[in-house]
């Protein structure tokens, strides 16, 4: 019986690291695929198509959200930003895990969508952690961080809604948790149908 | 902050191996306690008191009964099976993980008084294994095997009420793998409210 792949959402505070949490996971384990969004803002110096992003046009992703082909979408400062499902669906065929970075909202329409997708949140140990990571980062003014931290509050709202919280305090232990979350994932009864439909099946056979 | 223990349901068709697991469970791994039920019927040769059994009269068992002592019981060919209450929370308290061995009813009972309880069901990797493992035994008669069986096919209808399949292939393997699914049990949102409540007070002061 081939294991299909389970689709991953990872959701979490920013600063918590998701992004380096979700690279590690796929260079450390086979299995892994990560989904890479589309998006109608225009590449920064040094992304590279295929890669961070696929860029394409206003026009080009309204004709993807018209004919189904995002898994979910949204917009953000003017720009577009969704889930390509092509990809998403021939890696879970494959039998590959698939796993997406979005927030609360976006994790919530994949879900209805995918009903067995697995959503992870990640949390730094505690909140003054977070606040010295999105210091320490020393690219952003007070206020941004402040306004970071703002929304750190409004998405903690969420947290009850995901499978398994995530605590990011050290890279290496993390990641391995990770994975021992995801495993544990493909245990659930309706991950397993087929499985235990088989054994349904022959345990009648065997009655008759 | 102190990790509160979970309350492990194990359930499974007989001749799964459930007791082996179970006991092997606790040897490998610090941090699990295995309750003891009590009953009404008598000692057979080699059970000791508190080991295999509480060995209670049923008066006794009764005012337990009465007194809210048990978590869950059932009658069982006239005599009476349960779980006793105190020592099960005591350990819950002192951080360890608490393993029960019951079928799907009581299993239900205790989700009803502990939400937070896990329920594991461990199955053969198939019904052709199931069979073999109950005639290997020699001490069944071919009716007695065939109601197992049967038997087997009734429990099956109740695996979804479960959190995780637990698939007995290897012993090892299986014991490992029962570890790292109730690991992940720890990481859910509801078990770890007081966690999430504590970074969202943070976060608020952080925040005012």
């Amino acid at each position: 019986m081939k294991r299909k792949g389970i689709l991953i959402v990872v959701s979490g505070f920013s600063g918590t690291g998701k992004g380096t949490l979700m690279k590690q996971l796929v260079q450390s384990y086979d299995n892994y695929a990560l989904s890479v969004s589309m998006t109608t803002r225009s590449p920064r110096p040094g992304e590279e198509e295929g890669k961070e992003y696929f860029f394409v046009s206003r026009e080009e992703f309204v004709s993807q959200i018209k004919n189904d082909g995002l898994i979910e979408y949204a917009s953000y400062c003017e720009h577009y930003y969704g889930t390509p499902r092509k990809y998403v669906e021939a890696e879970l065929e494959a039998g590959r895990d698939v796993i997406l970075e979005i927030e609360i909202q976006g994790a919530l329409k994949v879900r209805e969508k995918y009903p067995t997708a697995l959503l992870l949140f990640v949390m730094p140990p505690n909140a003054a952690e977070l606040r010295k990571r999105l210091e320490k980062r020393g690219t952003e003014s007070p206020d941004i961080i402040r306004m970071r931290l703002e929304r750190a509050l409004e998405e903690a709202k969420g947290i009850e809604k995901y499978d398994f919280i995530v605590i990011n305090d050290k890279l290496e232990e993390c990641v391995r948790n990770m994975h021992s979350l995801i495993q544990a994932a493909h245990e659930t009864p309706e991950r397993n149908e087929e499985l235990i439909d088989n054994i349904r099946k022959e345990l009648k056979n065997i009655c008759v």
